[in-house]
């Protein structure tokens, strides 16, 4: 198969009619099962929907996850220049080295659900410029950064977790929220991992100015001027699972501001995904409303690094082990109503 | 160690006074662990609240899951004469054989949550009586089927999961609810496994009916005038964990009205109780209000069984996994703010 590359950012909104949608017959065929199988009919709930998803982007009735990969792209950024975030940029490289080592909660999460976890760092000791003073990458390091999260795709994942690492990259996510989608930017700030009120003023400032600056721009476009490169890696690695048929599960509001380019650029560009959890960033919930996405689980957590993407992957697995492993009424000899 | 049994009915509402409580040394230092790992404190959310309560019930600052015991309890219901339900009662049997089998959803997601899962039926070619015309137990018959489940958990258990089968048990449900908790009898009725609104219109009518018979009962005697067996071995099961330190979770509607006697008995009784998800029927979310307890999933699921309580099990597993796994920042040499 030929690898995924991206060459210009113009070309990503005509790709939602290039690349490989959700194989209707093997969805059909999968409902089908679903409602042979020893239960009221729908009392599966998501489970049911999960699994019909899964056998529409594996294009079989009975979708199986061998390979389960996780990646956690990490960044560094330099609206950190603004007092944005109270943690110095060096944990970013610090919590990469956690990675590697196993100590995070990523890590546990994984071990827990059966992913496979890389750890992608992208240019850590260069941030992007600040946004309040230009845009945040140029469209050559937009590509790159794309291209190195579509590189770091397994050709032979079932389904692919997606979640970020960089300190200051909770104003990132909601300066490209409010780019892509509008209203007040402080409906989009939150406390991130752990601003007080004024760190979330020096957010909201930040942010208010970076619009200013960039107004006008198209999706893609957006992403470069105030996006990171672990959203843009975000968005490349999204594109390639979609070329591969390859189901993502975004993480919470970071990961999801982060693929919202591309759900800007041309909404389709989205099907292939569903999200974890929602967050209690506050600016997940109405960015989730905006993309039309319900989220998995609803557990209160704000940490990012694929943590609520990596657990959902628990409830994903279980209902594809309902949908392969129950027995039919007929199998069972169970009498139907 | 000795047996739990129960002798009276009466005797239940002073256990709350005589079982053990959470330990609050091993909890403290529970929280203080979690406040070390490498995240940003409480951000794992509902996660670390599952930790710190694990460790109060478990008595350690470091509890572990080696033994998930699940068990469903089966019975079937004089009230099925009433016409509450449209499936056979003979499906109550075909679905123990199901479990046994390995084929229902209960197995496939106790497989991927790692529970054992035990079988348990009660009486099945006895139902109890018909609550329209009488008490549907006995005093005596109430206190077996609760002894029944007592003796079903095992002591090396270190997290108990309870689930039901019973044709007709959601319009016992509804019942022992709606005379524990009071309000209009419509708001404690659903579709359960699949009635019209014909169907619905029966089982309020029979619920009132039991009412009006029945009224000015404590909280154990309506489990015994309007409950059912399964009902009660529920309740057995869940004091039997709590003289052992087990904490337990309760699946959905019926599950956890099945244990909201010893709730009105007194509500420290559920103290160690769990619920792992909301169920669609309307009744769940009310209970759960009237009980002061959040929920840990909300996937649109409606099949009893235990299935939710098992799939819940997934996220205790990855509070536990974080909380006993993670490095603190000064092992991982990540800095703290």
């Amino acid at each position: 198969m030929m690898d995924f590359r991206i060459s210009s950012l113009s070309e990503v909104p005509a790709l939602a009619a290039s690349l490989p949608k959700a194989d209707e017959a093997a969805r059909k065929a999968a409902l089908a099962r679903q409602n042979s199988l020893t239960k009221p009919p729908g009392s599966l709930g998501r489970l049911e929907e999960l699994a019909v998803f899964m056998a529409g982007w594996r294009a079989t009735a009975r979708p199986e996850i061998a390979l389960a990969q996780a990646i956690v792209f990490a960044g560094n950024h330099g609206i950190c220049a603004q007092g944005v975030n109270p943690y110095p940029q060096e944990v970013t490289a610090q919590m990469v080295a956690n990675y590697r080592a196993g100590g995070a909660s990523i890590n546990q999460i994984c071990a827990v659900t059966g992913a496979e976890l890389d750890a992608v760092e992208l240019d850590l000791d260069r941030p992007t410029a600040d946004f309040t003073q230009g845009p945040a990458m140029t469209e050559a390091e937009t590509l790159d950064a794309m291209n190195r999260g579509a590189a770091a795709v397994r050709a032979d994942a079932d389904v692919l977790i997606l979640g970020e690492m960089g300190i200051g990259n909770s104003t990132i996510a909601s300066a490209v929220a409010a780019a892509l989608f509008g209203g007040p930017v402080a409906g989009w700030v939150g406390r991130g991992t752990g601003s007080d009120d004024a760190g979330v003023k020096r957010k909201i400032d930040a942010i208010e100015r970076g619009l200013a600056l960039h107004g006008g721009k198209d999706a893609m476009g957006i992403l470069a001027a105030l996006g990171g490169r672990e959203q843009a890696a975000i968005c490349g690695a999204t594109l390639a699972a979609r070329s591969r048929g390859i189901p993502v599960i975004l993480d919470g509001f970071i990961c999801t501001s982060a693929a919202a380019p591309l759900f800007g650029a041309a909404p389709a560009l989205l099907d292939h995904c569903l999200v974890g959890h929602v967050s209690v960033e506050p600016g997940h919930r109405r960015l989730l409303d905006a993309m039309g996405k319900e989220p998995i689980l609803n557990l209160g957590m704000r940490l990012g690094e694929g943590s609520g993407a990596a657990l959902a992957l628990g409830i994903l697995r279980a209902a594809l082990a309902c949908h392969n492993g129950m027995a039919t009424f007929g199998e069972a000899g169970v009498s139907d109503k």
